[in-house]
């Protein structure tokens, strides 16, 4: 079973899809969908509540939350559709926050990380991110005398071959010093499919894992190192290589089969029998190897980059300038 | 025949390769090759003589140098690599140049085009050489009291989501102001295979045409729309996500002809009989359709960008520092 | 009666000061002044109507409007701000527009120019405007079947290091080839004075003429070199070293004149009836020679930018959006 | 006599300048000068024993070098040349490391921080510098697998308006984390004379203090805070605008001297009794409040701060690919 989940994909909601039809439910998993009508997206909350839903998933336990801008074709941006979706991502985000009332949100200190690399352009969602965000703690901090931290810091790792550091170091070491009550994640996802990238956002309260997204932040940043809880924001902006291919391989077989000789051919029935790891494996074999590392993305990736950084930066900005 | 080329390359080389065995010759191309040991590299000179060799390549008469640098595993980048490949870049550079005698090149005004979109990595190739450039031609001009132009100049047209203009348009306007005798393009190119990607230069000196390279320079810059010679310089940076596909789907049908039940099973025996256009084609239609505008590309593309454009700048810089 | 204008300024509304009293009229100088209250704005204009009057000004025959955001800290930057200032430019570029009524405008193809050198952050207001612009020209042309230019098209000249042209050449090129029924020009200005840095914005139907700004744009990019009205919108964001001096001196000769026993003292009296022009010689001759190409120009520059930048880019959308 | 020092230079071998003459000397200050003939830069070594020197430098104690291009003209910026300050700067960091011996170089720890505001070009030093650094230390932990830290590592902390904190904070929280032998800090400095700007180099085994610089890097980053032994490499790239008026207030004062009538005019003999600070005092009361947040620098800065960059990661990288 585990198998189908060896397409990659960062998308909670993906590994949902791979795995059930519409009516099956996963073990120690949660599903709850809602269509907004107001604001035009669909809400899908998965929550995986054991460790066997955690295994069947490959993901860690905790809530996953994506707003998929449905029925929004990637190529409208416009500055109206930033603010509806920021607003639903500001409502979804202050659910996570570990506040009750909007009145404490003002007095949490909140440290963003834009993770990923600003030099290569898919991948440079979180530091974009940043650069749009209301950065307060310093003037808190002056006003306060110094006193207990307030207000939202921002912090770009940047990648290893920048700074010779993992991520999660420089975010342990600044989160140790500055001490925030909460640690928003900002990054590039991987998707399992091309209708997803660019308009979907995920929002997950269990930090940032091994090796998510397309970069390589391999130490946790989560709450087991950080000791406060980290909220992870991540849109797909890239599909792995191997999964287009593999994807298109199921669909050769699916005309392979309605080729009438092919029926009762038993080579072939061995081929269909294949199960997605075996043939993400094939795939894999298959491909030249350097294409392992690389990924897929639209060639217009600097605009659907710049929208959704803005819009992201304008949900993180609302949440924390209510009260 | 034409169907060879279905998968689209920007490399004269990968036409060739596509087409003929090692011993077959293409009436209307000549093929020159020779290993440059000094260097490292492989040298390939084809030579598009004919109408009908244009039309049997899909790429306009002229000559085109590539030049690989095969036994570089391209993360070896280093300051020494980078001047030896500089080196050859500006040899064969020299050989296109509307010149004899080096002594006759500081008399020439060149406009150096970086072409592509700065704010996509992979497609930065040409933005970035720009900006190692040794600019001069204003140097020449304060000296000159403005006579006849001569140096290097060098521009960026950015795209046409940037600019509202095509970079044809840009390009042919500034060369009518300044008249240069001759211009050299910069761009970023679409391979057919990952081994030559970031590893490979290619000059030609027919200009850049249409639909070249993964940005959208639909107009010709060409000395038919310029009136001078138009060199062209690039380097694979992407290849598109239907090749990637493409080439799969061919390895999967080698591995089911030699699964026994597959000899003489009719539907696969279709299958198999399907040339390089039919499979395409077949790609395409499976592919979800938002991947034909998409491309495949390295995940440390930014390295690489500008390792390239920093051997690309140098061999240029090279030969106009010449006398 | 020149020299009152040798303190450099590129500001006609900062001429029309040093030279008159608030009473005074300058001979073929035209002077309008009103406070918007709904926008809490001074609007100066200043119109310069006989070769005279710009001799005595030092500017070219023309209209001037000054934007001076009075009330305004610029420290206060805020979207609401942003909005009310762009909408003031919006209404004042419209006039200059060679259209008499709205509808108009969607006829016409405009080339928008941003001058200055991206590298320099007091220099990179035009670039930085380009960046937030509605270009639309491509769109139209593909609508249109490549028929007659329309909409919003936009280009970056750099500086002479980075192209090795002239802005005014690469300017005059593109203009000839795209034909544009009129051409706006962004650009950095200098101030003679601090309290209009980055709160003051410049219109004048003049286009640029040489050696404005702080950076080298020697030939005019006006009606006369381009055959179209071109529209210049300016924000000083830098002053020069000399000025800043002068002006202090100015300030030390006033204390020195209210020592006792400074009255009457030869010497003394000798350096008080130096007219400006003489003073500004005698700094410029004490200043270090290097001063004379250093500006000055506030620590946060990099916010200031930004928001002027995105205020022009706001008012220029905002008049092309209408019809 | 404290006054002296109130003109601001972050440079020690300008405090020196502006106390002594040449033949003098400073209690508690030890200078030691040579020219380096094979290089063309002048060596000024200030070591501050004492804290009454201390006081009277206004500077920690310490050892100060200096390396000035003192036959250089800043125009005239070549590779050679880079590569003979760059040595320069290898040999002078390598006698300030906690090592004796070449072959302990390569196990020490190294954190570089790039200080400043990557978007103000004069403060964009230390941003620049980390883009040209060769980091290794992820290199190292993946073969050591993950044992004692070392190699390069490298941090560009930005400025409170962007990250909401303090950049000494930041260094503090990494440092206790990755637990470097020695952190090196690379900031852009405040000059008192033009001649310095971008010609010179201080290296200092201070640290970064308060205020330092054009930035607002209030809390130390010195081994009182980080445990470590400090570095700190600095290039003057700015003159704070008081100073550049003050400087000429004296050479007016000169001037006036020298008209007959102004000797025994009481007034002005009061003027030119002013010490430095009264004389600044008055300076600063004169000027507009706001050119005391403000900087002087020249227009050509971006090439300036390229070159210095690339300088002095030539520099640094040299040093630790030695052993």
């Amino acid at each position: 079973m585990v198998d189908k989940f060896n397409i990659h994909t960062d998308l909670a909601v993906e590994n949902k899809e791979r795995f059930q039809g519409d009516d099956t439910e996963i073990s120690g998993v949660k599903v709850y969908e809602k269509y907004d009508e107001r604001y035009g997206v669909k809400l899908t909350k998965v929550e995986i509540v054991s460790p066997k839903g955690a295994k069947i998933m490959g993901k860690p336990m905790g809530k996953y939350v994506t707003i998929e801008a449905i029925e929004f074709d990637y190529k409208d941006y416009d500055s109206d559709r930033k603010k509806q979706l920021g607003k639903v991502l500001a409502r979804e985000l202050f659910y996570m926050l570990p506040v009750r009332k909007k009145e404490e949100i003002k007095e949490l200190s909140v440290l963003v990380v834009g993770l990923g690399n600003k030099d290569v352009t898919p991948d440079a969602l979180g530091p974009y991110v940043i650069a749009n965000l209301d950065v307060t703690r310093h003037i808190f901090m002056l006003k306060n005398n110094h006193g207990k931290s307030k207000g939202i810091s921002a912090m770009i790792p940047g990648v290893m071959a920048q700074s010779g550091m993992e991520s999660a170091e420089m975010v342990e070491g600044i989160a140790k010093q500055i001490k925030p009550d909460v640690v928003i994640c900002v990054d590039a996802l991987a998707a399992g499919s091309t209708k997803r990238l660019s308009s979907t956002i995920q929002l997950a309260d269990t930090g940032i894992n091994p090796g998510a997204g397309i970069g390589n932040h391999r130490k946790g940043i989560d709450k087991e190192n950080l000791g406060v809880p980290v909220i992870a924001i991540g849109i797909p902006t890239v599909i792995h290589a191997a999964t287009i291919v593999s994807d298109t391989m199921d669909e050769i077989i699916k005309v392979l089969s309605e080729l009438p000789d092919m029926k009762g051919n038993g080579g072939f029935e061995v081929l269909k029998s294949f199960n997605d790891t075996e043939k993400h494996k094939l795939v894999r074999e298959l491909l030249e190897p350097r294409v392992a590392d690389m990924f897929v993305t639209p060639k217009d990736i600097d605009e659907s980059i710049r929208f959704m950084s803005e819009t992201v930066a304008y949900g993180i900005n609302l949440v924390f300038s209510l009260s």
